[in-house]
Formats: C-alpha cells, sequence, structure tokens
C-alpha cells in the first residue's frame, strides 16, 4: 500500500485556492494572469520533487518523473470556469502531485514513477480541449492562429505571449513510456451524494450531440394577426420540444441526457408573434448505438414538424463526440483500491461530463476515479468536497497507482 | 357630402414622412427631434385653417375649430415606433385635418367643426399612452417625473424640457364641447387584404392581460444531473405552453388571440439545466367574459404545473386593460358612408390592437375606422398601404364626420 500524506495533500489545495480567490472558489481562466501563476506554482512542485517539469508551447504544464522504465500518467486541468470552483481540475492534478511524491518518497519504485500533467484549457476558454488534444498531435498551428477567448476575445497567441509561452514547443505524448493515463475529478452531480457512496470509478466518459434548431415563421402583431392567419415560431418551438420530451424515454438509455439549455425567440417582443426561434439542444450518452438512435429520432422530429406546418424547421449540428470506454486493468485497479479502502462505498458509473480522458482514450489505456460532489454543484464557486473524501479519493487513487506500477514492473 | 381634397390629403401624408424618414417609413419616437418637428408642423397646417392650435404639457398637440356648437375631437397619434411606419398615427391625424379644412372651406357648419388631435406617445416610449391618459385626467405629475423612454432611459421631464414644453399646461378634454372622437388608422393585420375589402368599421377594441409566468427549477451540469433528479425549468415551461395551446382553443372565441413573445431561461448555457424560465404571455379578446375565463384558465394551468411539479411555476399580471365598445351612432355613420362610397368592400371588425380611442371610450362615444395594410405589415419601415385606399378612407371618415355633425346640429 502507497502511504499518501493527507495533511500535505489538503495543504496543497488549499495553498493552489489562493490563486485567483473567488470567494470560497476560485476564478482562473485559461492563461489569466492567476492561471498562469498556477502553472508555475505547479512547475515549483514537480521541480521539488525531482522532476523534470516545464511549461509547454500550449500552457500544458508537463513534470518527468525519473527513469526510463514504465511509467505512468495522471493529472488533469488546472485553469477554472469564470467564478467557478476550486476542485474541478485542480483535484486531479493535486492527487497526480501526491501521488508522484508519495511514489518517489517511497523509493520501491526505481525507474518509474508517475509523470504529472495539467492540461491547459480543458474548460474550452479558448477551444475544445486545446491541451489534451495537443498533447496527441491534433492542434494545427492555424487552429491556434484562429483561436479566441470566448469572454474577452482575446486571441490565443496573444495570451501566449503575454504568458510567456510562445515559441515554446509544444510536446505530445511519448511513445511507449505510459502504460496508463489516470485522471481524478469531482463528480459534478449528485448521484454520489445521494446514495451515500464516496467513490465512483468510471467506466465510460459519454459522448454528445449538440445541435441548433432553426424554426422559421412569420413575424407579426400579436393582436391583429388571426390565430388561423398565423406562422408562430414561439409555438412551433413548444410542440418539437414536448414532442422529443414524449419520444426520447422510448428509445432512451437509463442514464441517457438531453437539454434544452436555451430557447430564444425572435424578436421577442410582448406584442409581437415571433417569427423566428433557435433553440440550443444536446444529448449524451455512453453507448454510441444509443446517440446514434437519439440523432435520428431528432431529425425526423425536425422533419415531422417543418413537414406539418405552418413554420419551416431545421436541423444543425453544432459539434458531436464519441463516448470514450475507460480501460479494464485501470477500472479494476480503482475497484480494487476502493473496496479495499472504502468496503461497500464505491460504484461504477459513466461520467455524464467530458473529460481530457475522453480524448487520450483513443490512444492509451485510460481509467477515471470520481468523488462526491456536495449538492451535486460544480461550475459554480460554491462547488466543494468533504475533506474526508478528498483524502479517501487521494488514497484509493494512489493505491491503484501504485498496484498498476507493480504489475507493469513485475 | 363632404368633398375631401384627395391630392391634397396625400401630399400632407407625403410631407409629414419626410420628417424623420426612415427607408420607406419614418423613426420618429415620442419627444424626438422630429417627433416634435412633426408637432410644430402640424400646429402650423391647423393654425392655417383658422384652428386655435397648440403642444401642451404632455405634448399633444390640440387644434381648436372656431366656434362654440357642437364638435367632433378627430385624430390619433403622430409618433412612431423605432424605424417603423409612415402611416401609423400619421393616417389618422392628417385624415382629421382634411377634414377639419374641408369642413371650413365648406362654409356649411359654422360654429361646428372638427377638433384636431395627434395624442403623444401612444407608442408607449414612455409609459401607456400618456397623451390621451393625460387628457382625461388619468395622469399624476408623479407619473410623469418617474418615466423613461423605454430605448435610452431618458426622464420624460428632461425630453419634455429639451422641447420646450416643460410647465405647460396638460390640456384635458372640456365637458360638453365633443358629440364623439373619430380615430381612423391602419388596420396593421391582414384581413381586409386577405378579404379584398377597403374599409373596416371597428365594434371594439379588445382587451388584454399581459403575464409574465415564472418556473423555479434547479440549476444543475447538463452531463452529469441523471433525468430523474432533474428540476429543468424549460421542460417545465414548453409543457405548460402547450397546455395552453390544446386548451385555450376549446374556451376561446373566434377572433381571440393569445402569444407568447418571449421565453428567457436562466442561465441560457448548452450545457446547464435550466434553473429558471420566464415567459412573456398575453391574449386578447373584445369580450370581457372571454377574457374571465382565459385568465381564470391560464391560472389554472399555471397552478396545475406548480402542483404537479417537479418546478414551481407562478403567475403575474403585468397589465390589464378592458375592451372598448365602439359608440353605435358613429359605427352607423362610418357604415352608412362606407356602403354609399365603396359599396360592399367594408366590414365590421374588431380592432385587435389598443388605441387612443380606447383611452376614451369611457368618456365619450368613439368610433374608429381602418383601411387596410398591405401584407399585414405594421411597425416596420415597410408598412404600407395603397394610395386608393387612403383616399377612400379618408373620403368615408369625413362623409361620416359630416354626417354626424349634421345631425348635431339639426
Amino acid at each position: 500500500m502507497l502511504e499518501i500524506n493527507a495533511d500535505r495533500l489538503l495543504s496543497d489545495l488549499y495553498d493552489l485556492r489562493k490563486i485567483g480567490t473567488y470567494r470560497t472558489g476560485v476564478h482562473r481562466p485559461t492563461l489569466s494572469e492567476d492561471d498562469v501563476r498556477s502553472r508555475h506554482w505547479l512547475v515549483d512542485k514537480l521541480t521539488a520533487i525531482g522532476h523534470e517539469a516545464e511549461i509547454d508551447g500550449i500552457a500544458n504544464v508537463i513534470g518527468r518523473a525519473p527513469g526510463d522504465g514504465p511509467h505512468l500518467l495522471a493529472g488533469s486541468h488546472i485553469e477554472t470556469q469564470n467564478q467557478a470552483g476550486w476542485l474541478d481540475g485542480a483535484l486531479g492534478v493535486i492527487y497526480a502531485l501526491e501521488t508522484a511524491r508519495a511514489m518517489a518518497e517511497s523509493g520501491r519504485f526505481d525507474g518509474s514513477g508517475v509523470d504529472v500533467i495539467a492540461f491547459a484549457d480543458e474548460e474550452g476558454h479558448f477551444g475544445d480541449m486545446f491541451g489534451s488534444h495537443s498533447w496527441i498531435g491534433q492542434v494545427t498551428e492555424e487552429e491556434i492562429d484562429a483561436a479566441v477567448d470566448r469572454t474577452h476575445g482575446l486571441p490565443l497567441r496573444d495570451a501566449l505571449e503575454k504568458a510567456g509561452l510562445a515559441g515554446r514547443p509544444r510536446r505530445q505524448m511519448p511513445d511507449g513510456r505510459y502504460i496508463a493515463f489516470l485522471e481524478a475529478h469531482i463528480e459534478q452531480g449528485g448521484w454520489l451524494e445521494a446514495n451515500d457512496l464516496t467513490i465512483g470509478v468510471v467506466t465510460s466518459i459519454v459522448g454528445s450531440w449538440q445541435y441548433r434548431i432553426l424554426i422559421e415563421g412569420s413575424q407579426n402583431h400579436a393582436g391583429t394577426t388571426r390565430m388561423s392567419m398565423r406562422r408562430d415560431a414561439g409555438v412551433a418551438t413548444t410542440r418539437l420540444l414536448q414532442a422529443v420530451e414524449r419520444e426520447f424515454p422510448k428509445i432512451a438509455n437509463e442514464l441517457t441526457v438531453w437539454t434544452t439549455g436555451r430557447i430564444t425567440l425572435d424578436p421577442g417582443a410582448p406584442a409581437i408573434v415571433p417569427g423566428g426561434a433557435e433553440i440550443i439542444f444536446q444529448f449524451r450518452d455512453s453507448n454510441q448505438a444509443v446517440l446514434d438512435r437519439l440523432h435520428a429520432r431528432l431529425e425526423e422530429l425536425v422533419a415531422e414538424e417543418d413537414a406539418a406546418g405552418p413554420c419551416a424547421a431545421r436541423l444543425e449540428v453544432v459539434s458531436v463526440s464519441k463516448p470514450a470506454l475507460m480501460a479494464d486493468p485501470v477500472k479494476e485497479a480503482f475497484n480494487a483500491a476502493a473496496e479495499n479502502l472504502c468496503p461497500g462505498k464505491h460504484t461504477l458509473m459513466p461520467s455524464g461530463a467530458g473529460h481530457d480522458a475522453r480524448t487520450l482514450a483513443p490512444h492509451i489505456p485510460c481509467g477515471m476515479l470520481f468523488v462526491p460532489s456536495i449538492g451535486g454543484v460544480s461550475h459554480h464557486w460554491s462547488e466543494d468536497t468533504a475533506d474526508d473524501d478528498i483524502v479517501a479519493g487521494c488514497r484509493v487513487f494512489a493505491a491503484a497507482a501504485a498496484d498498476l506500477l507493480c504489475k507493469a514492473r513485475s
């Protein structure tokens, strides 16, 4: 059993929270001054335990443990959503740090160890997980040229320049060095808490489809246009969305989720029959066949609304991601460690949110471990996890990492 | 038969369109420089035909015909919605001007005539028809103190000061002078055009109820919050609105209209289950009993959604207006003149939009006459009416006015 230092773990998390504190959370958007400070803070921590650490040309922090034997890659991201929580991302980075440190201290893993990584921009301030995609060679210079911060419109190039990272090489995952990538994260939902569980071992990360649904009717005066003469885009919108609510449960899995995040009626005035509408819609599942049939059904429902009239309806795919299965050996290691340390307090579960592990899963065996989110809250400054759960999660994480490395060395 | 001058009528309308031209329409919001110019232009026109004309302390233009015999009050409003049409309001003012002018020229109405009025702010830039409400004594100084322009936030007091109207008395309708108020207007709907009609004689102006419906759910991550644990304010919104679409036709009249103008999901992000929603809803009918039962049904539907859960739903009344019946003698005068001048090309119809005549109807017999709107368009710069229809409408308007005055004098 690899022993972690609980006080040191919590102390590191508290220190990291001091960089960009916002109420009880933090505000560290990608490449903000506080984000860059936190990356240098992490480099110093890694250097102190003998890792060769750097921030690369996309702002990934990479800390390489000594030796050329089998290694694990572990980490998560360090930037946050705006005015958000202190653990989303940071928890996984500090678990990796503490595990690497405990392993180095133990002296039992000569030539092997845990490389720590803090990916840049998992939270998507500039794009779609640029850090982990760069790490597997899927980001071009042109994509970086074109990217701008979604809040301020600052070009990514200018942000990298300001951070002193312009011109640095972007590191890619070396062939053959890693037996697996391990990522810990807060659950961001209320399932573990509601079921009095401490550890979630992730089976898969859901894939998702994101859409814009566009309704075109006729804008008219709401007092003088008789009902029979109307082409009301708002009425078509609510009818279509109720059809989705009626039909999706018939073909969804137990854990499928779907969400209408925004409805915009045009022009949106009290006394005007809406002439247009935009619906922002998405669904997620960990089974590709389910995703495919939900997409097909949605296409049918939109086509039916369009054909029935009086409004035109059109479906636009905004983005698609595939589900990623977590690797069996990692799941088994997490599961065994959890049963040992938290007997009966763990469960297998899918991840409804996307993570860097989804990006890496096609290239390397991946595993994820969840700890409970109080009230299921995340992406908000009030996000939190009980200290006991934070410590328990790291114990399981470190034990599983040690187990995987031992097996690879033997 | 009172003869109007068709060329002069159209020429006045064209001249008025030159003040604040926007594409083929006009932009003359209440108390803008162009609006104030148009009011002075009207004062000059009225003075030229021997009326005692002024702009009062709320910016109503009033032109009094000579004499103390029976008079008609006629007019509409002269300001416009932003970037809107050239006839909405202006048509009724110029019909009144041309009728008053033709009557003065005829020499047949000594001691009687048509007082012309252009009410301020029927279009609601600062409030709810301040001009006509002030005219019947229903606006307090405190309400004027509190009013601001809905586009720019400019206080009404400052706008009146800038227009040189601060401190002027606000005129109120004199007792006993008027036998009726006559208002002509474009239809603002497509009914006359679709039925190849020239004249609509208004039977009533609809009353309306305006609402905010507030839904309260729980904001959550759209990936990690299972469907069974959600309190999705967006789903409750579409379910409630579809219930309205299902239930209202069962209890509505043939000409009842209802409209959802805006739906706002909070926070309105693609990957967040909406925790709140605001719906802007209204309905209109010319029958008070219908309005009452629609209101009762809406209250029930919101209460049912609230009781069924999982979201809370609450109904807030924003404003209420009562339907206003047009006076029989005025309807009969319009109808007789229309049958004489446009046989078979006229109809009785309610007004789905509110007008100054609704404000005055409880205090004085009122009548309204509609001419066709091309394509049913209004509140848009492309609003238009065929010249022939404009002329025909004024002929009917003037003939009815002369008929009413003759009867009152005899």
